[in-house]
């Protein structure tokens, strides 16, 4: 593991971060690599950096991705329950948890991510408030429950969070998932072919 | 060829339906099937349908659209001469051009898509007028090119591209290229792999 991790950014309320997740660790171990699991908040870079209406809120587009995510579930045999129509629970809390238990258990990012990711889509339970988060998603083993609950109201996570979404949109990050290889960016689930091409050959 | 042709749906202003008008007659004939080509124009859907701006006025987005652009032209070896940056030729005469050419010559509209094509994004020449659409782009042999002419400023090209692009609107279609399979709507050239399966298989 001498080469730097890949970069993954993603937000808990994207489906696709969520195809994204189920996937890049075992891409990333192929070529020996680690993954470095970054939250940001798409509400923050697509409305107030980007100028543009949420993706669900956009006439055509709405329709379209509501069939491919459900295709995409269905190809890969992906547990999906949660449809994208009607209220959406905001990812804010889930994001804040996720950066806290990175944070103090660095290790431990990648199930914390997977755990958030599939009770929020694969089960489509709510994860709005750090009492769900422990409910729904849990903590992994050995990560303090007190601590995690204090980190959860004293500002820390957010304060956390905020750095998060700040380095995102630095590295030029707009969508959900993107994957960095080496300053490399990738945007989309659907470019893992792409990026597991460019770990392979160190790009063209 | 009995099956019903793929539609595809495209703007000669996207660098994406670009790199798929060069793959698709492929594709399409490794399945025995036929390609409805469907200019629209990405002005109208993604400002007056859908209430964006421009991509390339799009933050973030931007930037990232020109570098994964040139990266997918350099893997695939692909003559990509035009930038993204700076005054872009309107499509409006190619997309006119290639309704009027579709009309008359419906055999000929695959090889009027890639002579417009080839020489907007791979030789970065202006198709700004019919002449310069004569000059640059050419037309297919046995084309009549005073009835082209005629039909390029008489307003039947134009009626011919105002309802191709409200037939895309009524598809469902918001992105370049779009390809659509009985039905099943396929948004971007990264998707070419699910389309072939989708061929194969009939779907999922």
């Amino acid at each position: 593991m001498s080469a730097a991790p890949i970069r993954f950014y993603f937000d808990f309320i994207s489906p696709f971060g969520y195809f994204a997740a189920l996937r890049i660790e075992e891409l990333a171990a192929r070529h020996n690599r680690t993954v470095d699991w970054n939250p940001f908040l798409l509400g923050i870079t697509v409305i107030k950096v980007m100028g543009l209406r949420p993706v669900m809120e956009t006439p055509l587009k709405s329709d379209y991705l509501e069939r491919d995510v459900s295709r995409y579930a269905r190809k890969h045999g992906v547990s999906f329950e949660r449809g994208l129509r009607g209220q959406i629970d905001p990812s804010l809390y889930a994001a804040r948890a996720h950066c806290w238990v990175k944070h103090h258990y660095p290790d431990r990012q990648a199930e914390m991510g997977l755990a958030l990711y599939e009770a929020y889509w694969g089960r489509a339970r709510p994860l709005g408030s750090p009492e769900e988060i422990l409910a729904e998603a849990g903590l992994p083993d050995g990560v303090d429950q007190a601590a995690f609950l204090e980190g959860m109201t004293n500002g820390e996570a957010s304060a956390l969070l905020r750095s998060s979404v700040d380095s995102a949109i630095a590295a030029g990050v707009f969508g959900s998932p993107t994957v960095v290889v080496d300053g490399e960016p990738f945007w989309g689930a659907d470019r893992f072919e792409d990026v597991d091409e460019w770990l392979r050959t160190g790009g063209w």
